[in-house]
């Protein structure tokens, strides 16, 4: 994941739930892709260490282990940087030219100047980060599917040129719900309309008071139609129990029901939601020197793996070499 | 310099002469730039190491000094390749694509499937390359007088973006004699006219002896004109002193001297002035962990170098953070 700063419930509920599954079920590696972030900031990357650190106490604060699984910041492991340079010299432009990201996100963010030579090798570095653990799986969303079909089109390409080195890794759709923000649009920093996890509960109750409901409902005495037009009850679907979730689908369509009190009742079960999310956070986010020492032991786990592969691509690519070694 | 296999005459004279010189009175770097003859060979890469060990061998045995200068292979020092993806991420697309060198080789190595991202990319390779030991001067032919202004340019991106980092390295041309082949075209591998350095005095003596002369002179007593006309006269220059030199015109010019003789005394002088590289190139080829341990030693001078870099390019870029440390 790249560090944007601090997570909001979008990526709660669209990406970290389903990683909470995955660290049980799988050897698992998280990446904080601070390299990545460089391709579009690389004007003014001052910002990026501490987004990483923001992120990554984000993920440790909803619960993702680093017992478990591997937490590790990207440029902790030069590994990826050689690999990336080696996959560089396999991978036709034209491969890179034709992935509908790229040409979309030059489009989209044309005030920077982005037609770097990196933003061009993006999906160059996201190949290299996920074969160099041999990884056989990746959990992403549908916008990221061509990438990661770039990925397996350069690892067949480099076992086809060296010999079988790497497993071709398989995308792993997560079924996500697009969670609306404050305003219905899709929830996103840049659109101001964000539930953060480092919310304070009071601003999740600001928030949630000014969350659009059912426009077509301007008063209590019109009936609404809360599975179909109103943006809350997403939040309900996810924080309210389904028998009271229920009741207030009733009663909202008998009118009986404001949503003044409706989104009073809903933040408060998202208040009490995210409490053990902020105590871990808190707590966290208090013990830097802790932080740090996590992600340098992470750091030392990705190493390892990621030397091992080194290994065995070198070994792959140059003939036997007595100096190696 | 890139390996790409046993240097000939045209390279002593044109580049390691010059080296020579340059490593009494600067501290110099010589790179066997390893990843780079990747871009070109990728598809075949089993023999760079060997090109290498040889490239170097020949190196030392004309005289570079692993005492003196800092000698060592690219991809020992990995922080080349970290420092190619940070330039990477602020190098324009279009600086490389309008690399005149670029175009050139994609024309001429057609058959080659070049058209990789690392090809394009070679440029920013070279500028990590030049950079990472905070160089002043790149001793360069002609030829690459446009990568150097490339290195400048991403060099001064680099230090507009993130602060004074790097000395903008300065171009450093040697007046290199262009060595004619034994078939008078420019001495290359490729062409099969070249005498390498690694050659045996037999060799030596039958190449020289298959070697063009003056054309305009078949037979012995026509005239020679040797100074314009003779492409072996070009050896003479290097090889023969100035006194015996003079009289060979001179004879040649009366039509009283004939190419065979003329040819046979230039090979023994040739023979006699590589006698000392044979000499030290058997010595050091005989004793391959000696190579190998020299060329570790090399690499941990470069990598001292390059990982000083790499802190001060860190802290440049990133804002300070408590996990660096
Ligand atoms: S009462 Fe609740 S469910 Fe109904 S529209 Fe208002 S906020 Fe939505
Ligand atoms: S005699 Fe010697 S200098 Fe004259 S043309 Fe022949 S090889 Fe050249």
């Amino acid at each position: 994941m790249r560090p944007t700063g601090r997570l909001h419930l979008g990526h709660l509920h669209g990406v970290l739930q389903n990683w909470l599954r995955l660290q049980e079920a799988y050897e698992c590696f998280f990446c904080a892709a601070d390299w990545h972030a460089l391709t579009t900031c690389y004007e003014s990357p001052g910002g990026i260490p501490a987004d990483t650190e923001e992120m990554v106490l984000d993920w440790l604060a909803v619960g993702i282990d680093p017992e478990r699984a591997t937490v590790f910041v990207q440029s902790d492991v030069k590994e990826h940087a050689e690999l990336h340079l080696l996959l560089s010299m396999i991978t036709p432009v034209s491969w890179l030219e034709r992935n509908p990201t790229y040409k979309e996100q030059q489009q989209e963010l044309k005030e920077r100047d982005l037609a770097t030579y990196g933003f061009l090798g993006y999906p160059v570095l996201q190949a290299a980060d996920i074969i160099i653990y041999r990884a056989h799986k990746v959990p992403v969303g549908v916008d990221q599917l061509p990438h990661v079909e770039l990925t397996r089109e350069i690892t067949r390409r480099f076992n086809y040129l060296y010999g079988e080195t790497f497993p071709v890794p398989e995308a792993m759709l997560a079924e996500v719900a697009k969670l609306p923000g404050l305003d219905g649009r899709k929830m996103s920093k840049s659109y101001g309309n964000a539930i953060f996890l480092s919310d304070t509960p009071d601003e999740v109750r600001r928030k949630i008071a000014t969350m659009i409901t059912d426009i077509e409902r301007p008063r209590k005495s019109d009936p609404g139609d809360p599975e179909n037009r109103c943006v809350a009850f997403n939040l309900h679907r996810l924080y309210v129990a389904p028998d009271r979730r229920r009741e207030i689908v009733e009663a909202c369509k008998a009118a009986t029901l404001g949503c003044v009190p409706c989104k009073k009742e809903l933040a408060e079960a998202v208040v009490r939601a995210l409490a053990p999310i902020w105590e871990r956070r808190t707590a966290l986010g208090d013990d830097r020197e802790g932080l740090h020492r996590l992600l340098r032991r992470g750091a030392e786990r990705a190493r390892d793996e990621a030397r091992a592969t080194m290994e065995q691509v070198r070994s792959a690519l140059w003939s036997p070499s007595a100096r190696s070694g």
